[in-house]
């Protein structure tokens, strides 16, 4: 017996089958005795053609009438959700963001949950009914309608689920966990039965993208327990966890990579104090994140700086640093956006040196040449070609003992 | 300058094309200083395919769950409209019905308004605002969204134009006003300039479907003037005003039919007390609605009893009647679907007797046989076969002065 907040994302709820589907699989939770409160997406598809209709009106559309208009998606999920549980017999009732209510800030678009009251949800569900609630949404601090951007209904889980003082988050979507890598990419890559919430970051914003950051963020800070599982499938899917949580910790727990960076050498440049803060001031300024930055000193004053930036960036930011040039003093910009980002992550590295040695080691013996090397506490990422990066995230897979056996 | 409620259908707002359209003419009366607020009905189909879809997953779904899915349909259009204003520099908010809030009460489906805060709106538009408001949908006593029932975005309108004292309430649609009678079958029908309340009333429940009939008696009751005008061109509509307010009142205004009716003769009932009830009771039990009336006293203490029914109610009509056969005791049963009942309507019949003669002299000149008659205080109405309604109309039309000249 549980309290339990199961989510499901869009294309679990594409249509009325499948909306069907997911009703049977919460009365099986509320069969076997759990409080069980539900939260969805929009059906998949829907938000596009919403946001489109916005955008086709006016591209500077106001992000509250925005927000009014996109919200429908899961309002109109929660009452078909709630129709379809009620039919095979399960209490339910809808729940928009204003009824609970999820308050937010005013950041319309991309609102911060701020204060959820769970007194009502908690209320029902001792009631044995289930509360359906929309994903995605919140009321903001005037009474209107907000939205969490882009995968919010991830966030919006987990804040219910902090909120009702859940026992579990379960995550449902089309992956049916967390792997140590890409089984695209390497066949042998193993199912992790938990990861921590730190790995977990790591490993989503180098590329893994199961779960959004934002919610990983606030289930670290509520200490609320997900689980990342098939909609499709009926098996355990994988933990994110308390590290306290996980017995076995090993050195290193997955290999991510990301080819969505660009890389920016500037040759030259006069090594003088306060250089970084005109490199990289007008490119924050200008939007551009910056991710790994090393700098090479000459022996004749000057120095190479090297970093990564966003791929598609990369135009502004050539951009920003050409205007620049009389300020900063390079010789040349050189840009390869032909690169891959390979990362190792584990919290086991934070107490165990020379983790990284293994991975240089091994991407020597495979001819593969490191251009940048960043690292922070659980994480290191290596920059490399961009043809190199399956046999990159193979061989470090190998490496550190992750592929599955037989 | 005035306060002008502005309401847009289904058809008015179906794609975006034409909620710039709509927002332009929005605009027009916002630049010719009035002051303006604008409810609006779903995308036309919109509202379709969401009750498709509650229907498809229970044909017995909750009409709490209906109400948060359909009421998504209007919320959608409120949103792009103020968009759409903003975008051509219209200073616009949108509204949800909880948010100003219009209280119903919880009949889910077909909620009727019981209060309306008009303070907000009217503050906004004191303050150069436009607010965009969702028609056909409120807030039910416990906080859950509710719907006024089909048609419901005329009600709000109206509704709305009450509770911020608006000078006029316009309702834009797919006909260019009211008028003497359906211009498809007399060519030479005119549109009315203003018609009164009470006979815009008698010739909705007829036929002449332009405002949905709730609305005309909240009107009515609220004393909002109404216009009813063409959302594609550009000229003056037909005012629905108080009678006070007409100032050359015509005997008859307008002639209505209805092809919706079937006819149903119980011949030879002994003619006894209580013998109505005995007919007409289980037909109420039964959801049958009865129209005319007339009964035929015999010699032999019997009598015939002639009515009308709804035509797609005839099946069940007949149904109840033979099964309380045993109790009315009629000898026979005879029913015809192929009747159109003809009215004569204007408040002007109130104060002048034979009015009604006029009627039935044209019918006979044209050989017209008239199978019932009933009157109320303003309207008269016949029932004829099937094949005469557009004879029938024209006679009358023609008979009570109504054809446009030239």
């Amino acid at each position: 017996m549980a309290r339990i907040v199961m989510k499901f994302g869009g294309t679990s709820v594409a249509d009325l089958d499948r909306i069907r589907n997911v009703a049977n699989r919460v009365k099986r939770e509320v069969d076997a005795g759990n409080e069980v409160a539900v939260v969805v997406s929009a059906m998949s598809g829907t938000t596009n053609q919403l946001v489109k209709w916005c955008t086709e009106l006016s591209p500077l559309h106001d992000a509250r009438e925005y927000d009014v208009v996109v919200a429908t998606g899961e309002q109109v999920t929660i009452g078909l959700l709630a129709i379809a549980l009620q039919t095979i017999g399960v209490n339910a009732r809808s729940w928009q963001g204003w009824q609970i209510a999820i308050r937010t800030d005013d950041a319309h678009g991309k609102a911060r949950v701020e204060e959820i009251d769970g007194a009502a949800l908690i209320e029902r569900m001792q009631q044995g009914q289930v509360p359906v609630v929309a994903g995605f949404q919140g009321i903001g601090p005037d009474n209107r309608v907000t939205t969490l951007g882009r995968g919010g209904s991830d966030l919006s889980a987990v804040a219910i689920a902090a909120a009702v003082k859940a026992d579990r988050c379960d995550i449902y979507t089309d992956v049916d966990g967390v792997y140590t890598t890409d089984p695209r990419i390497v066949p042998k890559a193993r199912k992790l039965p938990a990861v921590a919430y730190e790995e977990m970051l790591e490993l989503a914003s180098v590329g893994a993208k199961v779960l959004q950051t934002r919610s990983v963020e606030l289930a670290m800070k509520q200490r609320v327990r997900v689980q990342v599982l098939s909609s499709f499938e009926d098996k355990p899917g994988s933990m994110v966890v308390d590290e306290d949580e996980i017995v076995e910790q090993p050195l290193v727990t997955g290999v991510a990579y990301s080819r969505d960076e660009a890389k920016v050498t500037l040759r030259r440049v006069p090594d003088k104090p306060g250089i970084a803060a005109e490199v990289f001031v007008p490119l924050s300024a200008a939007n551009v994140n910056v991710d790994m930055i090393v700098q090479n000193l000459g022996a004749d004053g000057t120095t190479d700086m090297t970093f990564t930036v966003g791929k598609t960036d990369l135009p502004r930011a050539k951009e920003v640093l050409e205007k620049a040039r009389a300020i900063i003093q390079y010789e040349a910009m050189i840009t390869d956006p032909d690169v891959a980002k390979i990362s190792i992550v584990g919290i086991g590295m934070r107490s165990h040196a020379g983790v990284a040695a293994t991975m240089f080691k091994a991407l020597s013996e495979k001819g593969i040449n490191i251009q940048v090397i960043s690292t922070s506490e659980i994480k290191t990422s290596v920059l490399v070609g961009l043809e190199y990066t399956e046999l990159a995230v193979r061989a470090l897979h190998t490496a550190y003992g992750l592929d599955a056996e037989g």
